[in-house]
């Protein structure tokens, strides 16, 4: 479990050749060794080579054998102890406690999707039987299932360094579903990229599947990234990043001979509206709520609470100046690297000399290189809806505070959103008409909306959505959080009159592995 | 039930003010009246505007009113009777039987689409319960289901007047979806489309629905096409047609400042594998029903097998000769347009004219105007593998057969393939460990797989898939025919903690649908 700097491109560590790319610990500023020379394209055609070798016969295993893949490697990953959390405390910044929960999160995310491939759901099998004596046409035995879309290129995130990066929800879903994975690793933690990517080669051999299933690239630059998802033999892309970085991926794959699909989870301020009952009766309990929200993880969380609206007033000022008070109390954090450190700095600085916001409070000052300190902002509805410039995501501890005049001004805000991975709305009895007048708006807006919670925590489980319409999202029709997110990675085939030999076994006659398939319209029992 | 020439924008009839467009006759080669003006953008925004006003209510619809509806519009088009008829023949030079088939597999597919809707499988209802011990954090009470994308606009083919048109497939899935639509007709029959169109209207009308639930717009160049999957308040797209038109589309929605799914089936030559004890065995009756299939429509479908792959030999000579003898006895039949046989005498003429490729027999000369003789090719698989123009499709009844050397080279030409949207195998019992060696091959390149039949005739069910991998459709995750295609409307969206009393009804506490969720895991009984 020594770091070596070496990509894995199938079984094989290999160095790059490229300048090698080191992580800092952003709580010190300090380089951490070893280097990771970066890949080239050349690296990404072999990786793309092996994993294309790999598909049919991935995707042709059996149910049970890939469930138990994805087990060993929640194993493996577990196995590394203390050598996985310590480097990723190091290259994060980020609290152990947070990390140890973020390795069980990671681990409990691929025995789900074990037992979402153990289930056989996802395969959506349909049978049609035959109908020969049919006029004025008889109808063929037609049958449907799913099936692997192809290798896909994982983008690891700089913010989640476990459960949305080598092993995370994007790898894990894709796995499941039948693809070989190749990731990028984020520059950011490349020690602990490693280490888990050695332990998803060791179960890629332990589990004796062909070697393509799984590599590991570097790059620091665009060179790598934009070869793999130019490669043709490369089917699909999950990223979890910046609004500009999915959209260049975005445009990379659209521009292929082959246009693929790009699952990008880009950029969202995850509004919060507070109804007036429920702001008049708990204002004070709801203003620490909200800035223990804002300010977990620094900030840095995709449903981080950016945006609160309420309707102008005595009871919004309270809250303002409850919400202040904790805020003030609240210690500057360190960032995940220098260069997210100093673009909240920049977002921060653009929010103070906009004429339009006005700096409620700020939290303690930095102590140390890299800390972001917490910000609260205000502004009114009629201003927010004027400058495009105040919708912008400030990845960080610093949310805006909007004034409603009201409830028609609190709607058209609404409908003036972007796309967005969460809304939270906090209400009592007495406001549930103002909110059932809201929902099909937020609908509209969001992939999850709570009501009377906060955004950030996001539970896997069958329910969860984790994506949004645009720019939330590059494509709404998906989650890349919860048991969902296997459907990202598959298309049905229709097999016709085809003998029962050669059919796949999720579509046998007897119904081998037992699936409550639709047949003829009804749900199998 | 007369024809007015005007568009209708939600229940308006309002003629367009750019030239007029009129429909021919391919049989006559004479000029159909009324005209046609065509629309501008700001019809399109208007059609927009009532979509986006219709679009919150229209999905809010109950199970039950929005199936009545489809089913109303299948009686409104039947109800059209003779002059539906009448008039799509004229407008199409096909013939009456195959069109009164094709109304009733358009009426048969919204009734299939209003028990989907009623059957509610479509809302993949998810529900985690709460769990407030859960140690060491508790677990939130999460539900989703899914939700209806917006506005969709559709774009009718030319071939199918009226199972692919203004109430066809990607229309009925749509509305079934709760997604309102805007269409714009297919040039070619624009009084068929009229009067389907008046139909869908008179639906809206007579079950109470917002009058943007539906609009149909004409419009002969770009401008309405363009502006239409440019118009913010649609998000989604669905397209019959070329290549280069689907493609077109594709591009103008990637470049959207939101970009939306495009779902556009475009281009297939959909190859026939014969499998060497087949070809043996009844290589005359596989060239007859090969010939028949070919010639169906004039080989205007997007099935027609295009591309027969064999072993050379004694064989598969055979095989040619007797097809070459069914083929000289096939008329030469009306085409569409004038705009598509002149394409189809392009793409002979290129066939003829590459040296790589022989005529082996053609069917009987043109009778009259727009009449397309069939053709029958022979190229070798060296020569398809090294000539891109060997797959181009021709869009008519000509067909080219490549005589592969071995077993190796029928599955590299395999390999070299284009996605498609079927591939067809004739095997007998001794032919099936080399059709299972090729298998994961056809699974990858095409969305339906047949044994022993042919791929023209798409059934309308549960398990169908007419689709498959680029450049067959621009999106391999969908279908456009068969109840799957409603999927490609939706998108889920997840409800935390939420009041049963604000919860959708989909998702409440009781149940009240009575649908099959997937509650913790297990499949509701």
């Amino acid at each position: 479990m020594t770091l070596t700097g070496k990509m894995l491109i199938g079984q094989r560590a290999i160095l790059g050749s490229r300048e090698a790319l080191h992580a800092m610990n952003p709580a010190t500023d300090q380089s951490l060794e070893p280097g990771y020379p970066g890949g080239t394209a050349a690296h990404v055609a072999q990786a793309c080579t092996l994993a294309w070798a790999a598909f049919d016969a991935y995707r042709d295993t059996s149910l049970e054998n890939r469930a138990a893949f994805l087990e060993t490697i929640a194993s493996e990953i577990d196995a590394l102890g203390d050598t996985l959390i310590d480097r990723a405390v190091a290259e994060t910044g980020l609290a152990r406690a947070r990390i140890l929960g973020e390795r069980g999160r990671t681990c409990q995310q691929l025995r789900s999707f074990a037992r979402v491939v153990r289930a056989g759901q996802w395969l959506d099998a349909r049978v049609d039987p035959a109908l020969p004596q049919r006029q004025p046409l008889p109808r063929a035995d037609l049958r449907q299932r799913q099936v692997a879309l192809g290798p896909v290129a994982v983008f690891g995130a700089s913010n989640f360094p476990l459960a949305f990066s080598v092993a995370g929800g994007d790898t894990a879903s894709a796995l499941a579903a039948g693809c070989p994975v190749v990731v990028k690793a984020h520059s950011a933690h490349p020690g602990t990229s490693e280490l888990v990517g050695q332990a998803v080669a060791r179960a890629v051999q332990h589990c004796g599947l062909p070697e393509g299933v799984f590599s590991l690239l570097f790059g620091s630059g665009r060179e790598v990234g934009v070869a793999l998802v130019s490669d043709p033999r490369v089917k699909a892309v999950g990223f979890t990043g910046s609004r500009s970085g999915g959209l260049a991926l975005c445009d990379v794959a659209h521009a292929r001979p082959e246009p693929i699909p790009v699952y990008a989870e880009m950029s969202s301020i995850n509004p919060v509206l507070l109804f007036p009952a429920a702001l008049r009766a708990r204002g004070d309990a709801l203003a620490q709520g909200f800035i223990a929200s804002l300010t977990q993880g620094a900030g840095q969380l995709c449903t981080n609470p950016g945006l609160v609206l309420a309707h102008q007033g005595a009871d919004l000022d309270r809250f303002i100046v409850t919400a202040s008070a904790h805020l003030a109390h609240c210690p500057a954090q360190t960032m995940l690297t220098p260069g997210i450190y100093q673009a909240y700095q920049q977002g921060v600085s653009a929010l103070n000399t906009n004429s339009h916001a006005h700096l409620a409070a700020s939290g303690a000052g930095a102590q140390g290189p890299n800390q972001g300190q917490a910000h609260l902002f205000v502004t009114s509805a009629r201003h927010l809806l004027a400058d495009p410039a105040l919708h912008t995501e400030v990845f960080g501890a610093t949310a805006l505070i909007v004034q409603c005049a009201n409830e028609a001004e609190m709607r058209q805000v609404a409908e003036h959103l972007e796309g967005q991975l969460t809304a939270t709305l906090h209400l009592d009895d007495s406001d549930l008409p103002l909110a059932r007048a809201l929902l099909p708006t937020l609908e509209r807006k969001a992939g999850r909306l709570l009501v009377n919670g906060w955004p950030t925590g996001v539970e896997v489980c069958d329910a969860m959505v984790h994506g949004g319409p645009f720019p939330a999202t590059s494509d709404a029709r998906g989650t890349s959080v919860g048991t969902a997110a296997i459907l990202r990675f598959l298309r049905p085939v229709c097999y016709q009159d085809f003998p029962d030999s050669l059919l796949p076994v999720a579509l046998g006659q007897a119904n081998p592995l037992h699936l409550r398939r639709l047949l003829d319209g009804q749900r199998e029992a």
